[in-house]
């Protein structure tokens, strides 16, 4: 037995008891021939003292060699702390300890493994395993432990069936970059690791498991940016038999339960919006609902009053920050040069003050009078005291640029909250979307999302219009998941492949097992995916979800804890019948 | 809104409801201008009516013209039947539909979708997503899934936390064979997919999450057998600060949780059997203790006494079948031909009767006397009525072959009861295996077990005497599960390689991070794996773990389904900096 409790249990209500914790050193105080170490183990802490008396010369010795780290194993009694600490659970008693045996030594950390930590990133990344053991970030795994369990709660309460799909399956072209495996017992073959269980979970419905979910590993061997995994976890669901309305309050349920139960958050109703509407009013679609400063169109009120910028631009658009009248010109400068960054790419920035005095001050008076300018405040419902900012250009562009102003206003404003959670499904998204590389049409969210009934037509006249049975829930302007009602029948199918630009062939080669299935009586279904990643790391209030992994790659795709990836024996490849074969990238 | 019910919920006291129900047609039947059709969907079955009359004409035709598998939403009202059926839930009721849409038709499906069906294997792996609709599969499926919610309830409220350890990790010569995934950013280089995640939750005992386990996808390369699978499921688990008797406790409960709440059985408390008592009296490391017959041996009862068999024999082995005395001489004859067939690869079998009246009949009367053969019977406790059976040449091949022998007459006898569970901890397992091969030491269980403490000196004089603080749960003869405590200390560690024959340098590139996480401060640990598909096999009284797997693959690692592994585009091969380069065995 190495321990009779955790160094997170022990109460006042213990004293007297012999007791033995084991645990690490998180800190030794020598003061007047008495030492005190404070013991730590995922539980908590709890302070050991040593005492000089004329027996424990021996024992007294060997607490002064503790260091940081050690991990010992403490028999004592515990006793009421002379002095109390009331910051901790343990903080009304101590342990007299009467035996101490070091179970292993430590070297010196290379960082300060506290909540505050000296290690740079590279560091903590090579040494994982003593970053995992500071408080901060162990809270974070616990916390993804907790939303996996409620999760699971969850869906099996709603009679979901949790499959396994697997990993090893075949590589399609469509999406993302593979990551494949070759096939040692066929030759020349290979398997790929799934980018998400989509097709089989499809095959599930037309096998009539009725509602299916899954939390598991996906893969894209994609170029990694800072907050992307080549390895991520999706909470994977399917039903059959439904109606989009079925999914999302199935799924708002689940949101709700996880609030509820992880956060002691209740989460109010989730809004709906089409995706048209949350590219007008907020050029994004996944605007963040914290705050309102929806976006104004200002065209018939800017154009023709002998301001060029304005008469030469697609749109005009505006918003509202309130309270901001009074920032400075200092603070005015920069934010329009923040807003001509490359990353933004606006032009220039219109303002306008809405001075208490019920006056307007901007940067275009000489275009515009304070009746004109009035007029703008009055559409954006402007206060005295409230800033208008105004973008224009090309419609695209001017959306995503006042989107990005928009979302910096509400974080300058204190606006965006990370204890406020405001949920939306986003729903109506287009079918289509067209690729300038390719010079074709890709399916926004799948091939696999059905297109409204009514909007099939124009599949043949003007294929980007046409909207599909596709939803997106978004928390403070993150998605954190999607999803579709599916297509269910083997012409529809077809039918979207060729606007995909596929053959007939190849549409067979590599899904005609699922259009093939779709002949057995498959059943209407639809469904949703969620990045578990993303999700927990909002529930802790995080913008990375790098914390939230155990055991993360870096920007290169590398472990450098494990050191992986690696080369591999020539005996090896030989077995797999591939070699190596670098070239120089042209 | 597809449903209201679903086909396993109506009942008697749901008459005169509207209702809508959706599902799969089982069956139709058509009998004197009426219809009755069987709806199928997860939840059970439900009996439709269509009645004939003037303003139904159309109803009535649509009805005749659904087959098997057709999807079909009918809404109705729900009636009393006149007939009833008390051997389905739904059989008291049946519903007068007033309304029939054909959600999706169906083609004939290539084998009958009923709990005995026409399919053969290929056919049914071909399209599994029909033989998952077969009520008997589906039924495995949700016993999995049971499974996992009830592991995941019991390991939570222990306080142990799910981490899911990565996919993509390093590739190590020591074990099966890695399957390996080439990097594209990092060319030349590969990851390999975990053959468990072994290092990974030993790392996370070093940070002090004190409690590990996760449900976890692993993957070994291997030649497949028919009961292996390229990708398998662990349950897999990890303490610190335990000694093994915590860990016994811990999983003993895990198991007993599991049959208490999926099975409503409550299992015996484990019992305990070294290594050295298995393999003596049951040659065997995995013995099914469903029933007794304990090997005998019998070298002072039979040597020496002229038959030449026996005095060459290394080792002269009896088991007593209780009751088979009876057995004609056919039967003794195929008894014979069955331990010499190669599989088996006895030389030949000695059989005594018991008879009623006390006396025994031999194959080796020859040889003994009626009074020698009483004290073979004596000794293994026979009766008249028991035949008394015997093998005899070296003692590593003997056991193999009485072990064999024992499990067949378990089986003939009808001992071997799939409703009966009996659960054994076998430990002390040796710490190496001698590898003819290789000619060199094996870990039996992987390299991070420890030696038993007074153990470690034979290391240098007889490694193959070193055992191990190893454990494997057993249930009914079969393996489910497998632990250890480890080694925690790098010196050990160094020590363990060096016996396994790595050189410093090979054990530094391979495991050097491990070795030097165990220098800051690793505490005490252990775990235990469990293999989940088996244990679900178990479970479910099956022998083979293919059913209980949603997507299985095939003998040649296959999924014959989706049709994988396969050839990919020369430009993924490009990317990947690797080329196909088949060369012909010799």
């Amino acid at each position: 037995m190495l321990r009779t409790h955790t160094c997170g249990e022990l109460r006042i209500s213990d004293v007297n008891k012999e007791v033995s914790l084991s645990g690490w050193v998180q800190r030794v105080r020598n003061k007047g021939g008495l030492i005190w170490v404070d013991l730590r183990d995922r539980y908590g802490l709890t302070q050991l003292i040593f005492e000089e008396d004329s027996s424990q010369k021996e024992l007294l010795q060997k607490a002064a060699s503790l260091g940081r780290e050690f991990v010992v194993l403490a028999h004592g009694l515990v006793i009421e702390r002379a002095s109390k600490n009331d910051k901790m659970p343990t903080g009304d008693i101590e342990i007299k300890v009467s035996q101490l045996e070091i179970l292993n030594p430590s070297k010196v950390p290379p960082f300060i493994i506290e909540d505050e930590t000296d290690g740079g990133e590279e560091l903590r990344m090579k040494y994982r395993y003593l970053d995992l053991r500071r408080n901060v970030i162990r809270e974070k795994l616990q916390l993804r432990h907790r939303m996996m369990q409620e999760t699971r709660k969850y869906m099996d309460g709603e009679n979901f069936i949790e499959v396994e799909t697997p990993v090893l399956i075949k590589s399609t072209p469509e999406g993302a970059r593979d990551f494949v495996v070759p096939s040692r017992v066929n030759p020349g073959e290979f398997y790929a690791l799934p980018q998400s269980p989509q097709t089989f979970k499809q095959l599930l419905m037309v096998s009539g498991f009725d509602r299916y979910f899954q939390i598991v590993k996906c893969f894209r061997d994609e170029d990694l940016r800072a907050d992307r995994q080549p390895e991520f976890t999706q909470i994977d669901c399917e039903m059959a038999f439904v109606t989009q309305e079925d999914i999302l309050n199935t799924f708002e349920g689940l949101v709700k339960h996880l609030f509820n139960t992880v956060k002691k958050v209740e989460l109010e109703e989730v809004k709906k919006m089409t995706y048209a509407d949350a590219m007008k009013f907020y050029g994004n679609d996944k605007p963040d609902l914290r705050f309102d400063m929806k976006f104004a169109e200002l065209n018939g009120l800017t154009q023709g009053k002998g301001f060029g910028i304005f008469d030469q631009a697609e749109i005009i658009l505006g918003i509202c920050a309130k309270g901001a009248g009074e920032y400075t010109r200092k603070q005015l400068d920069e934010l329009t040069d923040w807003v001509k960054r490359p990353q933004i790419g606006a032009k220039g920035l219109v303002y306008v003050k809405c001075n208490a005095d019920g006056t307007f001050k901007s940067t275009v008076d000489k275009f515009y009078s304070n009746e004109d300018l009035k007029a703008w405040a009055d559409l954006m419902g402007a206060q005295p005291g409230d800033l208008l900012l105004v973008l224009s250009g090309d419609e695209k562009s001017t959306r995503k640029q006042m989107s990005e102003l928009r979302l910096k206003m509400g974080e300058e404003l204190g606006l965006r909250d990370r204890n406020i959670f405001k949920p939306l499904w986003v729903v109506d998204f287009p079918l289509l979307e067209w690729d300038e590389e390719t010079q074709r049409y890709h399916a926004m969210h799948h091939p696999f999302t059905s297109p409204k009934k009514e909007d099939i037509p124009l599949l043949e006249t003007n294929p980007g219009e046409v909207r599909a049975n596709a939803y997106d829930l978004v928390i403070n302007g993150v998605e954190i998941g999607g999803g579709s009602i599916r297509i269910h029948d083997r012409a529809t199918q077809q039918l979207m492949f060729k606007h995909l630009g596929f053959t007939d062939e190849e549409a067979q080669k590599q899904f005609g097992f699922l259009m093939e299935a779709f002949e057995y009586g498959a059943p209407p279904h639809g469904g949703i995916a969620f990045g578990f990643d993303r999700l927990c790391a909002i529930f802790g209030g995080s913008d990375s979800i790098r914390d939230y992994i155990a055991f993360p790659k870096n920007n290169s795709g590398r472990d450098v804890m494990i050191d992986t990836p690696s080369t591999i024996a020539d005996e090896q490849l030989k077995e797999l019948s591939i070699q190596v074969n670098i070239q120089n990238k042209s």
